[in-house]
């Protein structure tokens, strides 16, 4: 089981007035740590992702999360745990697992989720296929979905 | 079948660097049109989603979107359509359909979603009973779930 | 003295763990107001706002406010008071008093602000002149700038 | 001339519809660059900002930005250069120069800025006086406030 760990930083600013992590701000978090895990496996991905990009666009098509504890505020990086959970032909979904720092004494799982992505053709605005390039950078990343447990 | 109807007007600030409303920017309109149809129908219970409350927090425990199409800027406010999936001992599930404005000549769909919130009481900080009232005041837009399409 | 009044509803997100709108979220809400003035006022420069535009980028270069009172959370929309404090050849100056909402009983200022905005060709990349039209949509609304007390 | 180096990452979605950093997503940035200054000068006051705190609020009362040139999105953590330019009886202000990465081949000043920060007693309400030992922080860093080239 390969799973990238993506150090994630809070921001103060991801509070809500409960004083925990809010919600929406969760996926901010997450669109960071895909961002990042893009930049380290499939560079031209990651260029698509940041607008000034390979002709691609890398649209959110579906997005789910159970959050199994609240975030409080935190120092040191999240410890955001991908991987791929599905390979289809214009599309894929990563999967997570927030976890807490992984200078934490105890290991704190705090959401799971699972975004699937379509890769879109900037010139046609229609789906387009992975590449062979895309593929390969991440089979090894390539594991059971999550399974949640309060669907 | 009785929707809600909540106006929730976008701001310029939801749109990401591709123009559309950012994915996670999604979010933080369902929390508006969940807050503003609390406050038509239980008062008990908007005050909980406002902190100065009534010692009862409202916790979101999971989250599905479906994104059907992009939103673009509009001017005028999106039509959330919102109803009640399940009403349980503790939790309640939220579901919505995100739609162009009611002033736009044609409909579009833009994403459904749903919601899991469960009631917490702040002195314990364990989950609470929904009441009478709360049930009362729902149970008129008791409907079907969302039926999600590409799970 | 002629002042806008534009209607700018607050969002549950923009409290911050203090229970305040958070003060990056004032910009937020000033930056709403400024785009409804100039739909009212200034349709070309409202579209130039909102990037599938008219050609021209409105930049902002210089902001100041100075917060009176911190804002809770508020059902009804802030009264946020604006004018013109100064038409430069590229330039103008937008003025603004954060109030609370027009349906409170008692008027409270919160904030008040200031932002220089640099209207931008998207083709040149560089500033250009104020047209006669955008010139005569805001005369109307010239004033005196901000007084900011504390600087 | 003693500044603090704090390195601020970006996030994607601190990015607006014209693909630079939002004029408002600044103040989270130099909100986040204030925090972690603080963390390594002063744990106390550190800790009021992070709400768990110790009886004390520190109230942003006064901001002041140039923008200098548009922040693209940028992989590296953007220099925010920090100082103290006032220490007065119960506030004080930052002062920041936004740049670009400490990476980066050549530096480019984005922004120049400065926040008035009130220190507020959360039992009382009302402002407290700065501590000698919070003095005794900030002092090695008191210089100059920043000149504002376009008042």
């Amino acid at each position: 089981m390969t799973r990238m760990h993506v150090p994630v930083p809070l921001r103060w600013n991801d509070l809500d007035a409960y004083g925990h992590v809010n919600n929406a701000a969760m996926f901010v978090l997450l669109e960071e740590a895909r961002i990042h895990a893009f930049w380290s496996t499939d560079e031209a991905l990651a260029q698509s992702t940041m607008r000034e990009g390979s002709g691609t666009l890398s649209l959110v098509a579906r997005q789910e999360i159970e959050y199994v504890a609240p975030i409080p505020y935190l120092r040191d990086p999240l410890d955001v745990q991908m991987w791929i959970g599905h390979l289809g032909g214009a599309s894929f979904s990563a999967c997570y697992e927030v976890h807490s720092p992984a200078s934490a004494p105890d290991d704190v799982l705090y959401a799971r989720a699972q975004t699937t992505m379509v890769l879109v053709d900037v010139s046609t605005q229609r789906p387009r296929r992975l590449t062979d390039a895309e593929r390969t950078a991440w089979e090894p990343y390539l594991e059971e979905p999550v399974a949640f447990t309060r669907r």
